[in-house]
């Protein structure tokens, strides 16, 4: 394929995402196939000659389509949102073209720069403490880490690293496989599975810190067990808060648990994957106070803040904190530029050496929304969350399992966990709209999500009265 | 932005794309910036209200593409390829725009299954054993990996959990400290930097396997360590192979060290990330011949394969190796087809949770090129590595430091290292061609890596021109 049939084929692809984003609710938001659907749709083998492009094209509705659950139709309330904004897919074309690998300053110092300066754009947004700004003389700083378990991961193995370095420097005779023995992290019964995935990977203890009614951690009962586990002779050092929990969107009591955190000398993570884009809102920023006292604090803006996969946000305190841990500088990448302490070579950073240039996706939406933009945008999205709680608390065989904060509506049918179960399984069958469970104290309950860009409130609307006419099949049936 | 701007702006970025490679070799490939050049062109602050499209565009040639290393140059000989190919940015912007996120079957099952049948296809393009296929009974399969360094770390951890579990087994008094402590993980002296780092990460020794007058490790040295090892009660159980080193593509002996391996119940992992792509041409597959000893294997269509980055190909002879390591299963997870053996969820395979739908790029361009085109792609790229071979070797102030397999040259002036400093210094500085060193025996070597997919015999003429030049002027200089 050449330029000129590029410049074609470009233009048709541009049209076909345009058409598919506009007319997406047109389409079943779940698919309607079987594990195991799309072999039998292909052939087993790769083409020994060019396939015909129209061909291609032409599959991608027999063959994609078909086995697509519609993350960006307005009837898709799972999961937590995944951005997705025409500012952010023109600036990946661009980021695709370019094909930098930007592991080093020197292999492409714009990958590298723009990343530092929109990291501290973001985080002046957030109203970050200026420790987290790089700025031109800082020591600490952000990084575009790909996902949420990847920047708790670096945050685990940076703060073992540091409490290895400290408890080796007061114990020498200590080896490094007995200090880690006795490290203990922790965080929250409510926090996502890839927060205890990190502590397996990094080969320490976990411990689980148990909620309070509203499913987020205080700083009473985090004393208690950091007393006990030190009578034990174990090592707390590590806790990973959440602002916003999968489940529930709890918040974590930082402000109480941060001073705890900084006077046993234990590193504090805070993971706000999902929340952390609303903290731009001012009327929002509070649920942040407490980050003052965190040593790292990341957040999703593929999630909430329209630019698309994968763009997670990570800002550390000290930033030598994070790559002293694992630094390696063979002659192939090393570059005049390296020791001006000027510059940032980010594939310190993180677990990839390979990046792409994601700032751009950054740059462009920040300033195609404007902050006011994005502002509007999250409290659209609030304000739908709020009108389907009205809706669930409006209707008295229903329940609200948890506060409503921002985009999340925890809520259940009064009664057994199996009447809830079956009344989920009737909506994923009906393929209307698509919702995801949780677990909360115990109890069954459906979540459901203002994700898509184009979720209005007659989506709300007809989203509720699909649910509650599902309900009513189901309470008809002769075992209720 | 809504649909109709999109379709608007998203043609004059095809555009701009199509430009920006078709006439890339108008612009000096590596860029004239200092570090910290790009904060005084743009904005402290992220503008409030929404900026002008157009002023975005202007500042991608005023602000970005300055400070860009062009690294689809074809005077780009630095590193490794970044495959980059119009198939490839096409699917990307369908990737985009479908914006699912695929951590497991339920969140988009094409997105799971597309991936399986993708690696299918590239494992029996690189004629793998069988073990590998996933196909629909098979225990093993692939995975799109970010980039090697997670694919190694993902065994690494794998391995780790596998040798702990068979300690405790047969000792099931000792704890995991204990054994994690007595763990030794081997390597190449030669192995990329982030293979020392996965062990770092992991929390295993490593040791360095030297190499022979080529580069490779061989069965005789590797043996003897592990007896040394044994018999100080040391515990190996992972080795990592390379084919195809970051420093001059030596390629490690496998058909000797696999049997060792697969004797000694170690892990044997295989990183191929940039040579791998070679195995699809039948003159190169015996490079590739062992195999079948190895637990997992790697390598990066995105460096050789014309699919953008990311895109790492991983496969494991046992899924459930990898995936029991660190399985987690949170009920907003959970989905009806999760028992039915036929199908996977991703999440489990690697460190990141979220995962973007990348095997359309790999559907794209094995389509649209065919096997062929992909062999005919290759072989060119390996031609022009061997004429430049030819033109150093013609000229005796020069010499070839290691065996031109591939893509890669690695050479010298005969002298000094610091005169081949100098050398490069210059190269670097003109930015007419881009290189980058590696050390070889304690000797500063020039590595000329054939990159860019338009990069032909012309160009190759010109850089060794360039080469030769700066060369004779240095030469010419009084000290030399």
């Amino acid at each position: 394929m050449d330029a000129e049939e590029f410049r074609r084929r470009g233009r048709e692809m541009v049209d076909y995402v345009a058409n598919y984003l506009e007319n997406i609710e047109q389409r079943p938001v779940y698919p309607d196939v079987e594990p195991g659907y799309l072999r039998s749709l292909i052939p087993t083998e790769a083409p020994l000659e060019p396939d015909n492009y129209d061909d291609i094209i032409k599959d991608v509705e027999r063959v994609i389509m078909p086995g697509v659950t519609h993350w960006h139709s307005p009837y898709f309330f799972a999961y937590f949102p995944a951005a997705n904004s025409y500012p952010a897919l023109l600036a990946d074309m661009l980021c695709g073209a370019i094909g930098c690998i930007g592991f080093s300053w020197a292999s492409s110092p714009v990958c590298t720069e723009l990343e530092t300066v929109m990291l501290d754009w973001l985080g002046k947004m957030l109203n970050l403490p200026e420790h987290f700004i790089a700025g031109t003389h800082g020591h600490g700083g952000g990084v575009i880490q790909s996902t949420a378990s990847e920047a708790t991961l670096m945050s685990l193995l940076a703060a073992r690293c540091k409490a290895v370095r400290r408890a080796q420097a007061s114990n020498p005779e200590k080896s490094e496989a007995e200090i880690v023995s006795k490290l203990v992290a922790y965080t929250s019964e409510q926090a996502h599975c890839s927060v205890e995935r990190a502590s397996l990977i990094g080969g320490v203890m976990m411990k689980k810190v148990p909620t309070d009614n509203n499913y987020a951690v205080g700083g009473g009962m985090f004393k208690k067990m950091l007393e006990e586990d030190k009578a034990d002779g174990l090592i707390p050092f590590y806790f990973c808060a959440t602002l916003g929990t999968t489940a529930s969107c709890a918040f974590d009591h930082i402000t109480e648990l941060g001073p705890i955190c900084n006077k046993e000398n234990m590193w504090m993570h805070i993971d706000a994957a999902y929340a952390g884009s609303a903290f731009i809102c001012p009327e929002f920023r509070p649920l942040l106070n407490g980050v003052e006292f965190a040593d790292s604090f990341n957040f999703n803006p593929h999630k909430w803040l329209l630019i698309n996969f994968d763009c997670s946000a990570m800002w550390v305190k000290k930033r030598q904190d994070l790559i002293g841990a694992f630094k390696m500088e063979p002659l192939y990448l090393k570059h005049e530029n390296q020791e001006s302490g000027m510059i940032t070579d980010y594939r310190h950073w993180g677990i990839p050496l390979g990046r792409r240039f994601r700032s751009l996706k950054m740059w462009f939406v920040f300033r195609i929304y404007g902050i006011q933009g994005l502002q509007a945008y999250i409290r659209k999205q609030v304000g739908l969350a709020k009108e389907f709680e009205s809706l669930v608390r409006a209707d008295k065989r229903f329940e609200i399992c948890a506060e409503v904060i921002m985009g999340l509506v925890c809520f259940r049918l009064k009664g057994s966990n199996k009447l809830n179960e079956l009344l989920l399984k009737r909506i994923t069958k009906s393929r209307e709209i698509h919702l995801v469970p949780c677990q909360l104290s115990g109890r069954f309950v459906l979540r459901f999500a203002i994700c898509a860009l184009t979720t209005d409130s007659r989506h709300v609307q007809e989203a509720w009265r699909h649910i509650t006419q599902l309900t009513f099949e189901i309470l008809q049936e002769p075992n209720h």
